[in-house]
């Protein structure tokens, strides 16, 4: 058995992606994404997936030339070889990413983002090698499938560009009706029961309105809402008051340590994040100030699976409860949030993830949810297969893109929609 | 490959073992260990080793039922197998434990003592069957040999008991020179280039003149001074003055988070434990309140290998540092804590190691230090072979006892040679 990496090959693309909306702007039509193979000198392909903006791109070029040679197995070693990745600066200046949604942006988390991708190939290639599913490598799994939650969005019936001509068969929601609506599907086809709302487009009362609908629609189901850091810490507590009965979580009502753990003193609502604790580095802060009650990790930026099961573990240590974040993402790294989610013994909340979004796929065959849950894979690696043909399809988009799509900017997708439209300021209520 | 436990096999040995002195007495002239041997369908065996007291035994057992039919990949279930093993309260009463050296005594912290020699066993199976060193299966190596420490102790020329007709070849150490020249020998026969001396034994003052006399024979060396909790606040603030400009850390000069915690405030000396903080409960109230600069994993009572590497990056994210205890163990321990401390890569402090007071072991071929450092194993799982012969004649050894060295006993060991003698209360100064 031979698990010397051979060649690395790496294939951006560009996926449909419905008109979601969110406290920066709304989805493009299409959004790009990173695949990564890495093939071993057995001739064994392991493959992974990460973000496929630019900014990715060109740290994951020269990561890949460095990881041939190397074995499979040395996952510790990545971050090393990350570490040797020089880091634009121009790339780091400002202060959150991909459209502001997932914290601050710093170097570190650049090259972590980029890891990710070859850490969950290497996995995968390992477990074929070995003949063991991913989660075995990670110790194993202590539940047979993980638990997803509804990502309900506010949308709109189509995309304002007119770039892509087909409409996807979601209706437009844009009111509580809408999203009990969406929510009601969500539940009919994939019998998710518990219900997060991306929030922080409209008004807060408009949203508080969303969600006692949902609990109206619902009752008994657990309810997150997440506007992004849209609200000051007045209007956060506002909201959590008004809330209290029937949230699960308020996610990132605000931006920033200091706030969550104001919020937090003066709530009994636990609040969850993908944007204040995103990082190794903000976890001493937050968790000493007790700022947040749920981290919900991303081994898209955090740096994998095992590094996911590393914040796992300090999470369980203080106390902090621990569960998923979601951007878009296709079926590889659903699988590799699965194979994690498996292993991790205190997951005490739904996953989220867009998938259901995503009609579009690089696998022969998607992963489906039953009963709002997604079987843990037990085939060698990951247990997805890649469509080379439809990656290809993937990837000559992205080769025939004029470049408006490579780098995801919501805040430019609404200004086509409303001229002169700019990221907000926020606090923005 | 059939990766299925078939068979356990549990074997109490007793080891010889130096007259070393500690705050609660001397070690007797034999030491309980437990070897464990897990074997697969395919008929790999893996070995592990840990604590084998009684009470260590009487969870093992039905730990080792249990384990047949499960898979060697399935090491996150094994802490819910442990669960189920139930364990006596009358074991946990005490607030101390293996003569009060391991910080609290838990019934999980007895759990995971158990765990982790069961743990390390599949660990090796799994690197026997896919071909793979235990460090690959942990992510790999990020070094390829791990620093050890010397471990110096007070000790006397033989054992008060004449159970042992044989001495052991090292001289009586119980003033200054005599630590040296222990020092000396360590520093010539293994190359270490550390020294650790365990005190609590005499006056501080003493202890304080023989650290003295290390630093005047090894200028430039880390030192450390471990008493074991001995010392009230106050006395370890008067060592650390006297000491703080050749210590290279204290450790656990005084009992207790509270204890630590003050001393740590007061001094720029750095306080090491593995009293303080030896579960992942006590962690929080510690590190918060920065009680401890560095902590000593020791992988037997924090359930395992990978436990001890997640031990590590809390330890990492929070700024403290990390390095290993040890307690009287033999080579497959040795090999264990070698892979596992090749792997974590903020590593910055020599691990401890009774190793060389270990004349005995159970492998066909004994680890070696050279410069101070072991060589990190790179054959299939822990690199080691068992000594059948050797293990019988230990087994046979403990068949053969009168009771007397099963469950160690330090106060007792003393107390021949001191008749009267009580574990002091603490602080003892």
């Amino acid at each position: 058995m031979n698990l010397t990496v051979t060649d690395v090959r790496l294939t951006p693309i560009l996926v449909a992606d419905p008109p979601l909306l969110n406290t920066q702007g709304v989805h493009q039509p299409y959004t790009p994404r990173l695949i990564v193979e890495v093939e071993t000198a057995d001739g064994i392909t392991g493959v992974g997936e990460t973000y496929g903006d630019t900014k990715y791109l060109e740290l994951a070029r020269p990561f890949a030339r460095k990881l041939v040679g190397r074995e499979v197995t040395d996952l510790n070693g990545l971050f090393a070889v990350a570490d040797e990745v020089a880091v634009d600066r121009s790339r780091v200046s400002g202060q959150v990413d991909v459209g502001g949604l997932r914290g601050v942006q710093t170097a570190d988390k650049l090259r972590l983002s980029v890891v990710s991708g070859f850490e969950v190939a290497c996995l995968d290639a390992l477990g074929k090698a070995l003949g063991l599913p991913v989660h075995a490598l990670l110790g194993g799994k202590v539940r047979d499938a993980v638990e997803y939650s509804a990502y309900l969005f506010y949308k709109w019936a189509a995309h304002p560009d007119g770039v892509r001509a087909e409409k996807d068969d979601w209706a437009a929601a844009v009111d509580p009706a809408g999203v009990v609506e969406q929510a009601r599907r969500f539940k009919e086809t994939y019998g998710f029961t518990s219900f997060k709302l991306k929030g922080g487009v409209f008004p807060p009362d408009e949203e508080i309105a969303a969600v006692r609908a949902l609990a109206e629609a619902f009752p008994g189901h657990p309810l997150r809402l997440d506007p992004n850091g849209a609200w000051s810490v007045e209007t956060s507590l506002r909201v959590a008051r008004e809330l209290g009965d029937v949230l699960e979580y308020l996610e990132d009502p605000t931006l920033g340590t200091a706030g969550m753990a104001e919020v937090a003193a003066r709530t009994g609502v636990p609040l969850a994040t993908n944007m204040c604790v995103t990082t190794f580095a903000e976890i001493k802060e937050a968790f000493t100030r007790d700022a947040v009650q749920v981290v919900l990790s991303d081994h898209h930026y955090w740096g994998g699976l095992r590094n996911t099961r590393q914040l796992a573990a300090i999470c369980s240590t203080f106390g902090v409860g621990v569960s998923m974040h979601s951007n878009t993402h296709l079926g590889i790294s659903l699988a590799a949030m699965t194979h994690v989610a498996s292993t991790v013994p205190d997951l005490h909340h739904a996953c989220d993830s867009h998938y259901p979004w995503q009609s579009e796929d690089v696998l022969t065959e998607r992963l489906t949810f039953e009963a709002g849950r997604v079987a843990v894979p037990d085939g060698p690696g990951l247990g997805v297969e890649l469509d080379r043909t439809r990656l290809a399809e993937l990837h000559r988009r992205w080769l025939d893109d004029d470049g408006s799509h490579r780098d995801r900017d919501d805040a430019a997708a609404m200004r086509i929609a409303e001229p002169g439209w700019v990221t907000p300021e926020v606090p923005r209520w």
